[in-house]
Parts: structure tokens; sequence; C-alpha cells
């Protein structure tokens, strides 16, 4: 049996998403589709657009048969610790094959990168430090000290793509737990990761989309060709109701928090280093928004979304120690159930005792460590939407979709 | 010269204020009137109505020569340390009489019972504590364990009443600092501290009018027979622009650092004590208002302004450590000027020399302990101001009222 899995965050559920799902299921002849979805906040350090629930929904209604949350602890990080925390839960599930979208688009550059960084670890972690001391960033400074290696003569892969990072992160986390996953890789079509504008064909980046959709006037009709229906229907729910979730809604609390905290708890917060704690305490009392406070944050040395993630771990009080688990395993502890269609329910049940890793389908049942990570980020992500109801995480249980009656039981 | 001092919060100026101001000035044939106001959070642990900025303006139209702030950390306190901070700065100030309100109205029971629990000091702990472990509140074991004592055959106060317990501590601190300021009451009129409904006469108690004003459908006008011009005008604008402070519009802050706080942090919390901590954070996600959330957690065991006390500290996140100070030396460390006319600018022109407390006009020069409290209390108390500049503590100067022209300098 083929059970493929995607890695994914939805932000919203786009064609190209839909070209990439399709794709994936096709090359790897996939008998089950497992998505493992990063929950409210995002790789990138960014609140969801729409909440892990919506965005379950909406992948079970293009196909996907099990949709699982990536931990906060593994999500709103760099891609190493990303990619591993998403490669622990699709192996514990039984995953067979896991399919990427890249810039590249072709996995034998993967494989070679992979197998020629490997061989040539001390040197190019030499390098990096090298890149780093000079006040690069990480990803810069990865990409520098990989070019300046002497280079195979063989297809590598370009360093300096996002996906292309994340997809070699993946495959080295496969390698790195002995996972039997076969991995694959399609191209990315039409838009680049990074594109802000919208391009005229009916595949746009998610990065374009939100973009469009928070341009001054919400221009929401714009994107309706390039997403389908039923990611349409709940964008327009979400932004006539005003649910729709930016950075700018959670910056009265961010700054509430900055004004209030003392040095000492700031510096214990994870990812807060090298007097980043200084700065934005010295930087928050002049700035009035969060694309202010980001702009004044912004140096070389660090990306914009490192400086993202630093916000929202600040927004969600989350410590150093608070990751140490993570750190030291790049295992994940458990497996938060958050969708399945009546294929996904029979996989579950069949593999339910091979599972490698507990599966939370009720939190009120169990709580293995970091999963309170989790509610807390929950929590923080309802802010905004001023109902109390919607904080209680606890009494969720996993949306189940028919796939044939396309209704939900 | 006769200096005489009051101790005020003017949450708002009323017409009951204006006849205590009058009242002091005539019994204590006073030459300079000097108040000293807590700043933007008060005794009773709740945000005022209008800043220390508009409050100071109103006191010096009233006929008040200098006005200075009681630091955050002794006004947020229970009636002991609120007066023990009163009292050292107004002897710093070389103020020689001390006239308040009370129920009582008269000095001299006053005197009796604070030299008879002096003499009755053992006996009078020790039963406060039996009173305590009761259950009871301090302020209730206080009152019961004080009529609990064989009562000598003299006038004594009734320590149950909300001036007479300040009263009591005002007179005590004196005591205590070994001060020369002589100390007389005024007995308040027509309306008890915690009377809610509005009179029909021209004084009403500051409680009714805050009911009044933040009762449905806003009806200020119901007001404007109980309080000066110069108080009506403000509250009116302030209401018309929606700035009339209130706990509620704390509350979504609150309640962001209650759910993201960390247990052991709450702990450090000052008046974090004896569970209090997991009470509120058992609570707080029930809750959708502060009235709510202080319904719940309101025991008998803690009077509701102690609750009240313990929610601000929690708001600016001030911790027991910031507090030890405060509490081993019960003297304010400064003197923070909020505004003068030109006859206090000239008494303190006078006695610049004699301070024997630093004078603070400009926060940039000089930043004492305990002053960063102030500073982050200004802050947090702008939050649903919703603009930064108002947040700019640092730049204000002392407000100049000139008294004849009846104009700002």
């Amino acid at each position: 049996m083929n059970v493929t899995g995607v890695i994914v965050e939805y932000n919203p559920f786009h064609n190209g998403h839909f070209y990439h799902l399709q794709k994936s299921i096709d090359q790897t002849k996939a008998d089950l589709v497992i998505a493992v979805m990063s929950g409210n906040f995002l790789q990138r350090g960014e609140p969801a657009l729409l909440s892990k629930w919506e965005r379950t929904k909406m992948a079970l209604e293009a196909g996907i048969d099990l949709v699982v949350e990536l931990p906060y602890a593994f999500a709103t990080q760099k891609a190493e610790i990303f990619a591993n925390g998403a490669v622990s839960i699709l192996d514990a599930l039984g995953t067979t094959h896991l399919c990427f979208g890249s810039e590249q688009g072709d996995i034998q550059p993967f494989i070679n990168t992979l197998s020629f960084t490997c061989e040539h670890q001390t040197e190019y972690d030499l390098e990096i430090k090298k890149y780093l001391k000079q006040g690069h960033s990480y990803p810069k400074s990865q990409a520098l000290a990989f070019r300046s290696l002497n280079l195979p003569d063989m297809p590598i892969v370009d360093l300096s793509k996002p996906n292309n990072i994340l997809g070699y992160h993946y495959l080295k986390a496969v390698k790195d737990q002995g996972s039997a996953i076969s991995v694959d890789t399609i191209k990315r079509v039409a838009a680049e990761y990074h594109d802000a504008n919208l391009t005229d064909n009916s595949i746009a980046s998610a990065t374009s989309i939100r973009q469009t959709i928070f341009a001054e006037g919400g221009q929401l009709h714009k994107i309706q060709s390039k997403v389908p229906d039923f990611t349409y229907r709940r964008l327009d729910a979400a932004q006539k109701s005003g649910s729709l979730h930016h950075w700018e809604h959670y910056y009265p609390y961010l700054f509430y928090k900055l004004i209030t905290v003392q040095l000492e708890e700031l510096v214990d917060i994870y990812e807060a280093e090298e007097g980043l704690e200084h700065r934005m305490l010295r930087i928050v009392e002049r700035t009035d928004s969060f694309k202010a406070f980001m702009e004044e944050l912004k140096t070389k040395r660090y990306t914009w979304t490192r400086l993202q993630r630093l916000c929202v771990h600040t927004l969600t009080n989350t410590k150093k120690r608070d990751m140490k688990g993570t750190l030291t395993n790049k295992l994940a502890p458990y497996i938060r159930l958050l969708g399945m269609n009546q294929k996904g329910q029979s996989y579950l049940n069949k593999r339910k005792a091979d599972l490698s890793l507990p599966l939370i389908t009720n939190i009120r049942k169990n709580t293995p460590p970091l999963l309170d990570l989790d509610i807390k980020a929950a929590k923080v992500y309802a802010l905004p939407d001023h109902s109390t109801n919607k904080y209680n995480e606890i009494s969720r249980s996993p949306l189940r979709y028919d796939e044939t009656e396309k209704t939900w039981l």
C-alpha cells in the first residue's frame, strides 16, 4: 500500500497546492494521502490566515485522507527542526512516500547535494561559521558556504531558494532518522514563493494571495481564480466577519508584552539571542504597527522570518527551556489528529496498534509534553476574535469528512 | 507659614472634594496647599478615569498650589503603605498641617484609638491573626480585633469605615516617622464612600459618580450638578473621544497575560499569595469581562480592592522583588512634581535646597529606584488609547497654572 505524505501549511489552500497534491498522488501511485500541517502559527513566524481547523477542512475537501498537526514546537522553527518534526510524524504513521514541491523539481540534485555535504560536513560547517561571523543570516551563510566548497561535477540544488532548503532538510531528516520513506519532489509551477504580484494564470503563490487579500480596500475577488471554491467561500466568510488573522491584530498584545516584560524574562524567550532582546525593548515604544516594528528590528544578520518567529515566541511567552526537548530529540513526541475522511479513519483503525507515537484525538485524556504549547498557541491565536469559546482547544474533536457525500460527519 | 497637605485621588474631582479643600484651608489657616495624588492607578486597584495629568489640572484649577505624585509603589497598596508614602512626601515638602476627610470627622477619637492600639499592640496583633485564620479579610480582621479588645472609656473611631482607616494610618505614619505635621480631620458630608446612588443635593461620592458615568447609555449629564465646571468639561470631552479609562478596557491585556504566563512567573507577582495565582489561571478562561473575572476571584478572605490591586500588579508585571524596598523603608524615595501655580512655584524655589528627598521635574535627568514603575504604569495606562505618543511620560514637564489669569503657562 502506497501511503504518501505531504508537509503543508495551506495558508490558504490554493490551485498550486491542488496541482502539487494531484501530481504527488499520480507520481507516487498513492493509495492514501497524509498531510502534516502547521498549526495556527507558521514556519515563517506568522499567524495563519485561517485557523488550523478551517485549513484542515480545506485539506480534506481537496482530497487528503488524514490531516495531523505539526506541533508548535516544530512548526515555528527553522527548516531543519521543522523538517525533522514533520518527517518523524509521517514515519510514525507508516508513510511510504514523501513528495515535496521545490523550485528544483528533480530529486537527484537533492540526493547529490545531501551526500556531498555529508561527506564534507566539517568543511561545510566551518564555512557556515565563517559567513555567520561576517554578519550574514543563517540561510544565507548556508548558501554561501555551499557555493564556496569545491563542488562535484554533478547536478546540485540551489540552496538559496526557500522550498529547495525545506526539501533538502526533508531528505536529510529521512536519512538521519533512518526512515524507509522514499522521497521525491515536484516542480512548483508558475509562481515563485516570494512573488508579491498576482500573475495572470490560475496559479499564484500563497504570499501574493495574502498580500492581495490584505491590500487596501480588501480585494478578495481578485484571488477568486487562484483558489478552489471551498477556499474562496471560507476566505469570504472570514473577511466578512472580520476574522482573517494577521500579525497586526496581535501587535497590541506584543506591544503590551514588551512594555511590561522585564529584561531577564525576555532573555529567557526562545530565540532571543545576541542582544535582540535589548533591541526589541529599545524600538517598541517608537513603533505603532507590527510592520514598523519589524522594519526597525531587521538587520542583515537575521532573516525576516527568523525575527518573526522570535516575535511569535515572545507573544506566546515560549521559553528556551520549553524547547529543550525539541532541540535534543528532533522528533515529535505525539501525533495530533486534526481531521480525516472515512478512508483515513479505516487506515488509522488498522494501524493504531503499530503507531510508534501516541495518537492524540482528545486533549482532555492525553497531555504529553509540548502539547501544552499547542494549547497555549491556540488561545493566543484566538485573541483577536474576542470570543472565549473559541479558545477551547480542549473540547475539539478531529474533523470527520464523508468524501463521497461531501458532507461533515 | 502654614503649609497644608491633602492626600487625594480626585477620581474625578467633585463638589465634595471642593468642600473638603475649602474646609481644610479654613481650619488650618493655610498659606499654601499641597496635594499628594495617586498616579494613573489608584489605591483601590483601578485605573483612574482620567490620567494623572488631567487630574492635576483639576486640582490646580480647584485652588491647590502644588500637586505631586504618590508613586505607584505606594499608591496601589493597602492603607498602611499608602499612608506612609503620602506622609513621607508631605513631610519632605515642609508640610505643617495634614487635613483628611473621614466618616468620623473629629480628630480626638483617632488619637485615642492610635494610642490605645499602640499600648495594646501585641494583644491587637494576636487578635488580628486570629480573625485572619478564621478566613476574614485583613481590614475586617483589624476591625474585629479592635472591637474584641477591652476598650477604654473614651471616644474611639469606627475602623470599619474606609476613610477612617486611611485617616488612622495617616496619623500613625506621622507618629511612626517622627514627623512634626499636625493632623486634623473634616467630616465627609452627604455621601458615604461606597454610596452607589446619586443623592439629590450637590455632593455625591466619586464611586456613585463613576457608576453613573459608566451606566448603560452614558448618563454624564446626571452628574453635572455634582462636579465643578472644569471637571465636567474634561469628563465630557473624554467621553466624546472614548478616552474615559475603565478596568474593562484593560481586561484583554490581563486576559492575554494570564493565558500566556507560566505559573512560576505568576508566583513572583506582588500580592500573588496563598494560591491566588492558581485561582486566577483556573478562572480566566471562563470569564469574558473583568467584572466576571473579579466575581469568580472574590472570596471572603480577600477584599475586592485587595484583589483588584493584585490584578493591577499582574497587568503591570510588578514583581515581589520590585516592592522589596517599599515594604522595608515605607518612605517614598523621591518627589515627582506634576503641577504647580505661581505660589507653588515660588514656595518650591525657596525650599529647594532644604528638601529631604530628590525633586523630580524631568524624568530624563533623574531616575531614582521605583520611578521606573511609574513610567511603566503610565505606558500600561495608555494602552486603550491606541496612540504611541501618549506613552511618553519621559518628555512631560510639570504643568504650570496662572491662578490669577486662569491660564496654563
